[in-house]
């Protein structure tokens, strides 16, 4: 994607250095984040400046290389393993560069790999959007989720560039905000018209016959379907069943988990309260400010991720094609 | 309820003089407001100084009952019907006032037995909670948004004080989280063991058989029970009805609106996009700051309530018993 003018990936590495877009200063402030050890890699995947599901695969890939180039191969695997659970492409990425003869080319294959995927992925998801489609989205699966296009997000830029005036609708996504603050800084950087909405409201707009279609990303897909994403994809797609709208999974293969059987079997990481309880933004004069947004005293639980059902996912957007559930369950695996 | 050890209402008329607890400084401030004017009283609603279904109403009654004070009978009353068009307790309070020989006694009477309809409401509605009984709630349906004791919160009180150990999930409820700030507060008040989640995680929780019962309340109940709520009361209600979990509403009866067919003549009130992109808290310094949480340039939607059919209720918990939705709708109406 385009920043100011300029092509710029979500994550690459030079030598051994890592470079990240700070996600957690999005959408204030566009920053670099020069990353010179796996454990600063790490530090960035943990506190989420680098996150979804593909930008977290790829810094994890660059991560393990330089752990090798730094020559703690066992010690960085264990510990860039530690950083996030729930993410498939984390532990998809740092496998592929750890069994590598050439772990920094390896590294490099898989963020090339997620690029292209995502790509292709909109190319193939275009062909679901009709002109003039309403599209829901949740958290965020743009280019910023991934290396470059993004998966949720790359069929709806497809589809805008081939002029078929969609509209998006942005769930806020609570807690940490990332549709309003991520998919809402993408689209306005594309000109995709779009509103952000309380995730509250998706019920209410599929109720009146404002949503035609929703895409969402994934961070794990079990052998059975089911879908491991962004808390509250599992409300969204119970809500578009009830009202016959098409609920679409946009992740590149890497994504799928074969040896989790069912959604069952995927940990769902519990974040920290602070971030139901309290809100970062910025004032009327330009500082960023932390405040608290909820009853002193009162706690908070905040499970990151739920499992969506396959039963409820109309078909998966990938970058061999779209998959149906019941293709995807019987059909030999695309990464087989 | 009490708070800090004394006796309080939501909202009291002495004299020509009303009186408010202002909701907006809550949960960081416990202040009470004094409006002189009808028209004082008309900002207070507008502004959400006081909100909440039962709060509204004797707002609006004793609003009414200044204007006829002032000489400002038919001007007052158009003002006042003018500030919120969904919660169907204004209409009826201030027709009431409006039509009454003493307005400043049917003011009074009107705020009279919106507690004793809410404390009833507890009653009946404590029948339906077992022990342990792990509860969900959306918005602010308790003593703050009525003149006292609350609706989906009274039968949660009455059940906590027979020694129930019930648990409450309590919905953030974006944008204005009312959840997070008002029913936390109100729980915390009265020592009710809870939890705030993110709007999103309600369906998650269901789907881990952590919540055996919803309970919210209602700004308007057509004559076929569809509900006008909060928004994102409908798609708990989806949620619940897929996990099989009883969804009540609790309302006393004056939130019944005869001459409402269905729930598509409910107008919904669409508020300002500010409450979407913007919070406000308190700093760590404890200063109150509003911050911006989205993309700048980013617009909002944001529609104040939604609609959940008939069919999606398990009963109207009411202080005259419970409800089912076909006794509500085939039986003589409560109030007739």
């Amino acid at each position: 994607m385009r920043v100011k003018g300029k092509h710029c990936r979500t994550v690459w590495m030079e030598g051994r250095e890592v470079f990240l877009i700070d996600q957690n200063q999005l959408p204030f402030k566009f920053k670099i984040i020069k990353s010179s050890s796996y454990k600063e890699t790490c530090r960035a995947i943990k506190t989420m400046l680098v996150r979804g599901a593909g930008a977290i695969g790829a810094a994890a890939g660059f991560a393990m290389a330089q752990a090798v180039l730094e020559g703690k191969r066992e010690a960085g695997r264990r510990e860039i393993e530690a950083t996030r659970p729930t993410a498939q492409n984390l532990f998809y990425a740092v496998k592929r560069v750890y069994n590598a003869r050439d772990a920094y080319q390896e590294a490099q294959a898989i963020a090339d790999e997620d690029a292209e995927s995502c790509k292709r992925i909109g190319e193939y998801g275009n062909k679901l959007i009709k002109k003039g489609a309403r599209i829901l989205t949740h958290c965020n699966a743009g280019w910023l989720a991934f290396v470059d296009y993004g998966s949720a997000l790359s069929p709806i830029y497809a589809a805008h560039r081939k002029g078929k005036r969609i509209f998006v609708f942005v769930d806020e996504t609570r807690p940490r905000g990332q549709g309003a603050r991520l998919t809402a800084w993408e689209l306005k950087n594309e000109k995709v018209p779009h509103a952000i909405i309380p995730d509250n409201a998706a019920a209410y707009f599929m109720s009146q016959g404002e949503i035609d279609l929703v895409i969402v990303g994934a961070d794990r897909i079990a052998k059975n379907g089911d879908t491991a994403n962004k808390i509250g994809t599992l409300e969204k797609a119970i809500c578009a069943k009830r009202y016959g709208i098409p609920f679409f999974v946009a992740a590149p293969t890497s994504t799928f988990d074969l040896k989790c059987k069912s959604g069952k079997q995927i940990p769902i990481e519990e974040r920290s309260r602070e971030e139901v309880l309290y809100q970062t933004g910025i004032t009327k004069r330009g500082k960023v400010e932390k405040v608290l947004v909820a009853s002193p005293g009162s706690i908070a639980k905040n499970p990151a991720f739920d499992v969506t059902p396959a039963e409820l996912i109309a078909g998966y957007i990938t970058e061999k094609g779209i998959l149906t559930p019941k293709k995807f369950q019987t059909a030999r695996h695309p990464r087989l």
